[in-house]
């Protein structure tokens, strides 16, 4: 059978997520090293997950705020196991000014080097902790609920679009709390908050659970992740609570004057989510085809092509496109107005545009259906009809309106159901280290899902010991998932008594 | 009369802009230089005209995406006049990592520096540029319409919360054309967007026209702005449409094959407002109790201030208070939902705060408005009653919900005609120079306005003799204001036949 895409999954998984980003018109190479272009139909798919994403930060008590794209070296420099996890790889900037450089081009001006060198923000709490100290005095400026949505750069020596970038556009979301328990509450609260989005937003199934101590964030007591299984059967870390103990409030200083008049330092908590999601969301639902929405992201859930001929049908072709789609906008799904559109560009093909786009409902209509009354209806989750044939039907304009708000909201649940079984199919229980072994020699290429098995929570040198084993397989432990089953045998990696189920996999 | 600064507009009217920020809690300084953090409360006015004016952006056909924040030297090379425009203040990346720099501290890692140096965006065109010779080809391809909402970097030397800061958020629209007369119209169309948005949404009212050429964006053919009068009598350049001709797509290489099949450059535009429209809000609206919002772009257009003791009563204001929030959020003002507040903070003091922070309408409910089924209103704009007192007025509870959106609705209404009265009685109309002088030797601090006058419009020298003469007395041509009345006399400059009517005024 023929797709649209030119590589299948099955073929070759990372030139297929290259393929769907480029024939989707997600986003391209910018030329700039590391940095991609956004284009419409990605940074559309972002500001869904943004508005989505928003919502549910500002209904938990969270502000909107912004922080310098600058940071100074010397804040780094305050919070030693955080400078150690970041000092490695940021963009510097150390010069103010350009001037001609005598050879018909521009340099960087000797004379205007900075004093210090400023940081492009890797991640804020620097310098947010440091606004933070300026902030909190008493328990009553208690807690700092705050979020910024902004870019962010990491240096990365090989990048992938959406999945690790130079520059990356996330939220980060940072609050300080007067006790321990306060702060571990709204950690795993944000941690919830990204399960539930992601889950009912992106209909991606995710394990939220805790990252073991060798991959905590620079700084952080505990760090907690959700996971979602791409179908390659790799994990792919979608999002990041940190609970920062005292550590950060020390090292900056944050303090406050209790009800009884003493001083403590507060706890605090970060947590994040980037454009990576889009990634996710590419590699969990996309076909042969290109890329499947889940319509509550999606930034037209119904597209109408009109047929047009350059003939003076065409008039008529495009009022009646214009009132299906003015009748649907009256519609709400999944909460909101229906987001329809109608495509008037000239050209062919625009059909398997939006095909290869994943807009869920994409309807067509001809002279014939104006003269009818009906609508052609493919639907991006059942592409194909039997004998491997275009599935498109035709209905009556009204009953196509009647059923338009039930189609999204079902092919919303169905890309849900399908990845959660897919993903549920490919986590294996393991009992010891050999069958670890067994279950992982098939190959990289193998869809071979996740394990899941009981451990000792070893620390120090005996987790490093656990991570180098685990490396040589290529593998790594994912999270601890949050109120998973208590463990019942051995440690698969010592043998000693188990105290924990872990999952473990693959990953980008 | 003592108000809630500690500064007037009328003793010191930069000391007041300072103090109205920081007792807004809109933004402070960062310690960063020259960049500054935008608080909740600064941040939601710009989350605010963010929406808004998407909303206008996205109707009239734009998509939004996004650039890289880095730019390679070499793209400021390409477009000679853009380069002498802005090659001057730019935050330059040259190294990639940092290291320990054996004193325990860090710096950037010498064998890590870039072979071209990065500059951090000034403004995007070179790099959307680029994309867009990437995305057209044929004259099917055009118009490309695009936006962006980014954070932008100019080096400054000396900056002003909102007005000029290194580092600001802007949206930038950039659209490439078939034909001259799309592309003028384009930029035509954009300057409408914003004098639209600037009157109805700020409340801010603004005259659009056509800058001076010595004040044209660097390489544009033309660059028209809105310009606003703030208390001072000063103006401020709100923000700007520019049409750039064929000049960067030549620089850039858009090119397009035509319906005939010849090639031909496209026309480009670009335009942009900033996060300087909301130092325009303050000067344009603030007063000497601090801010006053436009209900429109006010985060929240009620606050409702439960008067809490700390003791058993406590409960039912703040049941009380909710439940009128929970009745005020089912309705609607100004095409949207009310936004409503509910402050529960500890402390003294909440609604004063409230009235420097400006929202339009402030609530308090105590013991006794529970019992009487009232609540206590204060108007934002018309803050004192007879004899100088705090004008709250006590309503029943019903009678202000029935009232509420229309009070928003006036509010909205009575700041633009209060702004617009002013500013009509600060233009003066000048037939000659002497006029002009009489008028502005006034002293830099009088609020003496603009005046209205006639010129040749000249060019080149000529003009460069004008710009020098209207230096002396600080001021500078605004605009050429669309529509104005054709001219009457001679230009007051050069004594020819006038051709065009200009604004002429003192400036940020």
């Amino acid at each position: 059978m023929k797709h649209a895409l030119n590589v299948t999954r099955e073929a070759d998984f990372a030139a297929w997520y290259q393929a769907v980003i480029s024939e989707a018109d997600m986003a391209e190479d910018s030329g700039v090293r590391g940095c991609m272009v956004i284009r419409p139909w990605g940074y559309g798919i972002w500001e869904r997950i943004q508005k989505l994403l928003d919502q549910r930060i500002k209904e938990t008590g969270h502000e909107n705020c912004y922080f310098p794209i600058f940071i100074p070296l010397s804040y780094f420099e305050k919070e030693a196991s955080h400078v150690d996890g970041f000092a490695k790889e940021m963009a510097v900037v150390t010069h103010h000014r350009l001037i001609a450089d005598g050879k018909g081009g521009l340099m960087p001006d000797p004379a205007a080097k900075l004093e210090e060198p400023l940081i492009v923000r890797p991640t804020s709490e620097t310098v947010i902790g440091t606004a933070m100290a300026r902030w909190v005095q008493s328990w009553r400026d208690l807690p700092v609920l705050i979020n910024q949505w902004a870019n962010v750069v990491r240096w990365e020596m090989r990048t992938r679009m959406f999945l690790r970038t130079s520059e990356f556009l996330w939220q980060e979301g940072h609050t300080a709390h007067a006790t321990r328990d306060e702060a571990v509450e709204e950690t795993l609260k944000m941690l919830e908050v990204y399960r539930e989005f992601a889950e009912n937003c992106l209909a991606m199934p995710v394990v939220a659970g805790e990252k073991p101590e060798h991959e905590r964030f620079p700084g952080a007591e505990a760090t907690y992740s959700i996971e979602a299984m791409m179908q390659d059967g790799k994990a792919l870390q979608a999002g990041t609570s940190h609970f920062l103990g005292q550590n950060f409030a020390k090292a900056q200083n944050i303090r406050f004057q209790d009800k009884a008049g003493e001083f403590a330092h507060a706890w605090t908590t970060s947590w994040g989510v980037s454009t990576r999601m889009i990634g996710g969301l590419i590699m969990v639902h996309g076909d042969d085809d290109g890329l499947r929405l889940p319509p509550a992201v999606a930034p037209h859930q119904i597209v109408i092509v009109p047929m047009l001929r350059e003939t003076p049908e065409d008039d008529a072709v495009l009022t009646y496109a214009r009132e299906l789609r003015a009748e649907l906008l009256k519609l709400n799904a999944l909460g909101e107005p229906l987001r329809v559109h109608v495509d008037t560009k000239a050209g062919k093909g625009k059909r398997w545009a939006w095909i290869k786009k994943g807009a869920p409902l994409i309807i067509e209509v001809g002279g014939r259906d104006v003269a009818g009354g009906n609508v052609s209806l493919v639907r991006r989750d059942r592409l194909y009809g039997e004998g491997g044939k275009l599935a498109s039907a035709v209905l009556l304009r009204a009953d196509f309106i009647g059923q338009a708000a039930g189609l999204l909201d079902e092919i919303q649940l169905g890309l849900f159901a399908e990845a959660q079984a897919r993903r549920d199919a490919a986590i294996v229980r393991v009992e010891d280290w050999a069958a670890i072994e067994k279950h992982f020699t098939g190959g990289e290429d193998k869809v071979i899902g996740w394990v899941e098995a009981d451990w000792s929570r070893p620390t120090g040198a005996a987790l490093g010991a656990v991570a180098a084993k685990l490396k040589a397989l290529k593998l790594t432990v994912r999270n601890t998932p949050v109120g998973a089953t208590a463990p019942t045998g051995t440690c698969v990696f010592t043998g000693e008594p188990a105290v924990e189920r872990i999952l473990i996999g693959r990953t980008y």
